[in-house]
């Protein structure tokens, strides 16, 4: 049987040379890491816990569950505008399977390297199935992208596409409307991987934020009414959403119009960034996104009047009785 | 039923100002918590996760296992040498039960408050519970108490007393052993103090770490003949332990010499320091002890030969086949 010192030692402690650049002074094996911030940045914090039957199936592939339990931590730095550092990872295990930490720890450092994000420290104990993983990113005094910073007029921009990721829980869970024709083998595919392999969106995060581009933005991760709300709130502002406009998934666009409309503006777990900026800086947002080869797509407007007001193409209003993912509701 | 975001803004974001020499310039409530690193030091970084019928039984107080969820965490830091400047929470709980959250809150913040740290940042999520605390400190270059410092020739220290939280859960358990006359109930809640709501060393690691006192230090956590291990290894070194030197709990010092020398040298949930020093520094070891109120113990002597001899107050061998806790054992 694995101890857990030697499943730490096997798994997750890695024996090479610092990457250039990195800041840890100190890795895994003492009571704390050690980190040398950058002088003159800001540290940014994130934390996200994933739990078994809540955030990923029981018997979920290890490596795509190593790659979104750092993917969605990741996907919060993108939305500060932040570039990665390193991060913590606390995990619960019913037990030490090998093939589970292998698979495991193979998609967390596939992810992690592809970030220069290094894992610097955790936790490990017995215990129900659970991820916690805390990350940290620098980014430059009064460049973060926070979510009280949208003004009326501002446009509302979503990078890549949404809803494809709801659109393969739908089907998992065998939901009513679904166009079973439209999703063969190879768009559940796509949508599955949407699901289970999220794309943090870290580039365009910190293009938006070094170039001074977006005045708001966070991560879609309880579906995009919720989440934009969530500016809205922060901002005191209002917002007009053009459900037509949403970008859909490859997959879901082949969905019914209502399935699409409530998948794209309300489905969760799409790890997009929704962000505001001002209309003068729509050339220069479309130029960050080729940039990082991240398509954005304009889909409303910030307005100085409360509320979230959802219209169609023709600018009809729209009552989708949709609202955001509460864990407690 | 109390919604996600009402349950963070009621037990967990506090409406006041900063508390003066604040680092936290975004806390709760975006997607990444903002702290403003001081110049010059290094960022000490830690993750504690505490899982129930593992860390804690089932049914626990909430107000101590608030307390005691931060108390491990600090308990990291101070066996750095840092000094705390926050933490992020991320909790999983089988429901929003609002005396549990009022319990729970109080617990943690009291001790934040306590030690100027403050929350800046997490998750919540339904799920088994599941406590896990990522905790931020700071510490000059070259001051951190490291594990990898041991000399040969050093004393080893003890802060406090040990095996009272090990005593504590004997007696939950009905273990065999225990003299139950002489663990009368104000002994017993001496005891179950130490388990339940341990005090972690702060001010006592801040002073050696700050005037260079120790050479290499952990906090004791898994019982300190584990722990200790832990300090030989990195080091490459040896030592000597005198098991009778070992200050027990006042409840556990009334037990028979077995229990006392098997608690006190692999007990557990101590959450004391133990450090190596020169013996040049033995004096101001004590001062430092002294000026923070916190009694230290030398306990034994590391030695150039690598392994742990085990002795009694007359320097001869005893074997007492222990072992340092193995979650996955």
């Amino acid at each position: 049987m694995l101890s857990e010192f030697d499943l730490i030692k096997r798994y997750f402690k890695r024996d090479r040379p610092a990457a250039p650049g990195s800041r840890t002074v100190l890795g895994i094996g003492d009571d704390c890491a050690l980190l040398a911030p950058t002088p003159g940045k800001l540290l940014a914090v994130s934390s996200d816990m994933l739990v078994e039957d809540r955030h990923f199936f029981a018997g979920a592939d290890p490596f795509l569950l190593g790659h979104k339990s750092l993917a969605v931590n990741l996907s919060d730095l993108a939305a500060m505008g932040a570039a990665p550092l390193g991060f913590t990872l606390a995990l619960a295990l019913p037990g030490a399977d090998p093939a589970w930490l292998d698979g495991f720890s193979r998609g967390l450092f596939a992810l992690a390297d592809e970030h220069g994000c290094e894992l610097v420290g955790g936790d490990t104990t017995r215990g129900p199935l659970n991820v916690c993983i805390t990350i940290f990113g620098e980014v430059a005094p009064g460049r973060a992208l926070r979510r009280d910073g949208a003004r009326p007029g501002d446009d509302i921009w979503i990078s890549g596409t949404l809803g494809d990721a709801r659109l393969a829980l739908a089907a998992c869970r065998d939901e009513a409307g679904i166009d079973r024709a439209a999703l063969d083998a190879a768009h559940g595919a796509l949508a599955a991987r949407r699901l289970h392999a999220p794309t943090p969106r870290v580039a365009l995060g910190r293009l938006l934020a070094e170039g001074a581009l977006a005045r708001a933005a966070l991560d879609i991760s309880d579906g995009l009414v919720g989440d934009l709300g969530h500016i809205l709130a922060a901002s005191r502002v209002g917002a007009v959403l053009d459900v037509d406009a949403l970008p859909a998934g490859p997959a879901l666009a082949r969905q019914p119009r209502a399935l699409r409309r409530r998948f794209t503006a309300a489905g969760g777990d799409d790890y997009e960034l929704c962000f505001t900026a001002p209309v003068a800086g729509r050339d220069a947002v479309l130029a960050a996104g080729a940039a990082c080869a991240t398509p954005v797509t304009r889909v409303g407007r910030i307005a100085a009047q409360p509320g979230l007001a959802l219209v169609d193409a023709d600018g009809a209003p729209l009552d989708l009785g949709l609202r955001g993912w509460d864990h407690f509701a």
